[in-house]
């Protein structure tokens, strides 16, 4: 089963595509760039949700839902904000099919145009700060801190699993404050959320920083990221983070009176990260063999595989199978027997390694008369024999290692990969062999446009942690004078 | 604040609009029939996902995502289904919008039409079936037991919020079985789950039963409902489960390799709840005082208010409090301490009754001083002065009395509401003054018809449990033979 994994040297991007479909994680629908998450994917993305929206309430924002559908006059409202996601919504126009009178199943009807077509949301900002204006009068009544867990829409044309679709499923939060300085903290606190996730629970080293003015959300005033390395070097953005300023409380013309009695227009922030989070878990880890999941995203932490050839030893090792299932649940980890009888040993290890399942337990006879148990890890395929007693504690701690040794090697690789370039011929071949190159830039919308026409790379971001920047240099493309360098790849 | 709330006298449909928007439940949004579910009510919603998401789990029911659009052939496939969804649904035909022309904002742009038009699912059997084709072949990937919690869409021409909303939120399961009777119990269990959680969770009396084939979703051989009587004596369908037979794997030809080797069609489930048990949650407890919400599901079981004149009284008042709330949490509840000092304690009792808060404590000098604490009890609007001495177990069981108390009073409403009806001018006219009636009926869709032409009324369900209906008699209306009474009403 695993064989059928393409290997990532041999093609990195059907290696992806394999994983995704072979390990259940999703497939293409019946509509076009539209996905199924399947139940072994969609439990992952379950892990994450609840992980974040705990993070989340304790920041103390409230979980809401506004509807999936925006006025199309909503949309022109934000210049930018229409310009960037215009070209790719799907329009509702109508309300009612009804039978063909030529016959040929059902058809529009006609009759039932709507007045004012409606875009299904491809992000809230225009729907929530319609709304917000009915919710604040007064400085009492800010700030505003709500989230949602919702499903969008950008008709994309090209679409890859997790990474690209038109529907995907997200969080937004949308926040709304008295001060321009409480805006901006919001936003730099919840980047700053995201990447403590990102690290502690996907186990990816991110680096945290400011989108430059090409890159920023559509409507933003900053947007800060966290920038994650795939194995193939490239970049992908794995959250973010939007100061939104008084946009679209103009827009939506939503004011407040201050402590000072003055009127003043709300100051505004969003984030959001969705289920492409799960295409940058998946290329992250991942290895020949499969799926790599750390242990705190994983559906099922540990899988025990029974080796027989009686009914007798079969039944006397799943007993004993049973009972460390019990200890390891009560410890709070999840568990699963694989009792199938009707398939081979071999054929089930390959199958949880493509899983990524972070712990396999095998159990033959011998196992059993020695008190022993064959513990295999999926991160560095190690294999070990380890005694059942004390087998629980055993394994808590190991998982607590492998969660630890994926962070490592996904960072040992990040910093292989990561580099200083001041000369732009070096660059421009560098560049196309994958990896973060650390650059001076003049700060100017030209010269990153020229940078990316001639190389595909783009600023992913001017770092605010996990690399020293700031020195003196010179702009690699145009060698006017820079006080910082930032991160250039070729990304996702 | 609670003067504002319409008496459920003088108006119960007003009252209930009231009571959703005045205790910040929910609000019309700016798009036609779709609603904002604000904070408060989704902190409820959430609780009712939580709870019904660990019933389904220990059923084995795993969830997963399927997409949002359903192309429109798909509809045609099935002929009952397409007739009872097509003429209220928001269809997608275009994917881009473009500056218009005439400088006007934008405008739908007409070369982004799509070959084929999407529906915005309103229930999701067909775009489900057409991907359950890709994951059977043999017995052995049966059974399938599938849920997602999401959004749907269906164009009602009159919504109210929560009980009819052209967006809604809901869970769908959809399961597949290689036998009748597999998918046969299969739909009957989850109504039971529906029942179960409603009677413990909601604190409200259900009626199980079958829906006659007038009343069945559309493409069902069976449906199985729950149905609940609001304070009005109307009828209210909270969840329903169905047993579809073989009609959605014919459509899409979903068949398996039984053990015996022969080709069979897969038989099929459906079952659903929404955020209309929001609605049936208000109109079920609700009182003249604002919501009564069942201590299972309320964000906030216990409020605690300060009384006090000097800030030393405030500082000693909250100390307190804070050390009660940290030993209530510990034990579970969730907990408020109002110290909001801009509000005077009687603007606070109403805001929080107004709200449902299960348990009020207030505190003043006077019962610091005496170890005392004011109780009041939201349902009954007790008070009660307790000594703060062994205070947090005497608010756990007050809490589990609450829940209690709160079923067995809309029980008491239900049994006071429900009779036995054989007399058609009778029925003609006590089924106006609200509540069910047990009428013999001739089994036909006819006689259905007709008494539903005449009074409105419609048969809600042929109860399999909560009332003894089996018995020999004549239809009310046609005077034909009967063997059991079924539950007429005027619904929701």
């Amino acid at each position: 089963m695993a064989k059928e994994v393409t290997k990532r040297s041999d093609n990195y991007s059907q290696w992806y595509n394999d994983l995704v479909v072979k390990a259940d994680l999703a497939e293409q629908s019946a509509v076009r760039g539209c996905m199924v998450i399947k139940p072994y994917g969609y439990a992952i993305w379950e892990k994450m949700q609840s992980v974040l929206d705990g993070m989340f309430k304790e920041k103390g924002v409230q979980n809401a839902y506004f509807p999936l559908f925006i006025p199309k006059s909503f949309f022109s409202r934000e210049a930018e904000h229409v310009a960037g996601f215009a070209k790719e919504c799907a329009v509702v126009t109508h309300h009612r099919l009804m039978n063909d009178p030529e016959g040929k199943g059902v058809v529009v009807d006609p009759d039932a145009k709507l007045e004012e077509e409606l875009i299904v949301r491809p992000t809230s900002e225009t729907i929530i700060w319609s709304t917000y204006k009915n919710w604040v009068t007064s400085w009492r009544d800010l700030p505003i801190l709500c989230n949602q867990w919702c499903n969008v829409v950008r008709w994309e044309m090209r679409t890859r699993l997790f990474l690209r679709t038109a529907e995907f499923l997200w969080q937004e939060g949308h926040t709304a404050h008295a001060t321009a300085q409480e805006a901006e903290d919001m936003a730099k606190q919840m980047v700053h959320v995201y990447a403590d996730f990102a690290r502690n629970c996907l186990a990816l080293p991110v680096i945290v920083g400011h989108k430059s003015p090409n890159e920023r959300f559509a409507g933003a005033l900053d947007t800060l990221t966290i920038e994650a390395m795939m194995q193939d070097g490239k970049a992908l953005q794995a959250g973010t983070s939007h100061f939104l300023g008084q946009n679209f409380a103009k827009s939506f013309d939503v004011q407040f009176t201050g402590k000072d009695g003055k009127q003043e227009y709300v100051w505004a922030t969003s984030w959001g990260v969705s289920t492409r989070l799960m295409g940058a878990l998946i290329m992250a880890h991942g290895d020949d063999n499969g799926l790599v999941l750390p242990p705190a995203l994983a559906p099922i932490q540990v899988v025990m595989v029974p080796i027989y050839k009686s009914d007798d030893e079969r039944n006397a090792i799943l007993d004993k199978m049973y009972e460390v299932k019990k200890a390891l649940e009560a410890m709070g980890h999840s568990v699963k027997v694989d009792d199938r009888d009707t398939l081979r040993p071999g054929f089930k290890f390959a199958e949880w390694e493509l899983k990524g399942v972070p712990v396999r337990l095998a159990m033959g006879p011998r196992d059993l008369q020695n008190g022993t148990v064959e513990v295999h890890r999926r991160d560095t395929l190690e294999k070990n024999t380890v005694g059942i007693e004390g087998l629980e504690k055993y394994i808590d701690e190991l998982l607590g290692d492998i969660q630890k040794g994926i962070y490592e090697k996904a960072l040992a690789f990040r910093t292989a990969n990561i580099r200083k370039c001041d000369d732009w011929e070096e660059f421009k071949t560098e560049i196309q062999k994958g990896g973060f190159l650390l650059c001076h830039w003049d700060g100017t919308a030209e010269t990153e446009q020229k940078i990316k026409d001639e190389t595909k790379a783009t600023i992913r971001c001017i770092p605010v942690d996990s690399c020293v920047c700031e020195e003196e240099g010179k702009c690699i493309y145009s060698g006017k004078p820079s006080s910082r360098r930032v991160v250039f790849a070729i990304s996702y």
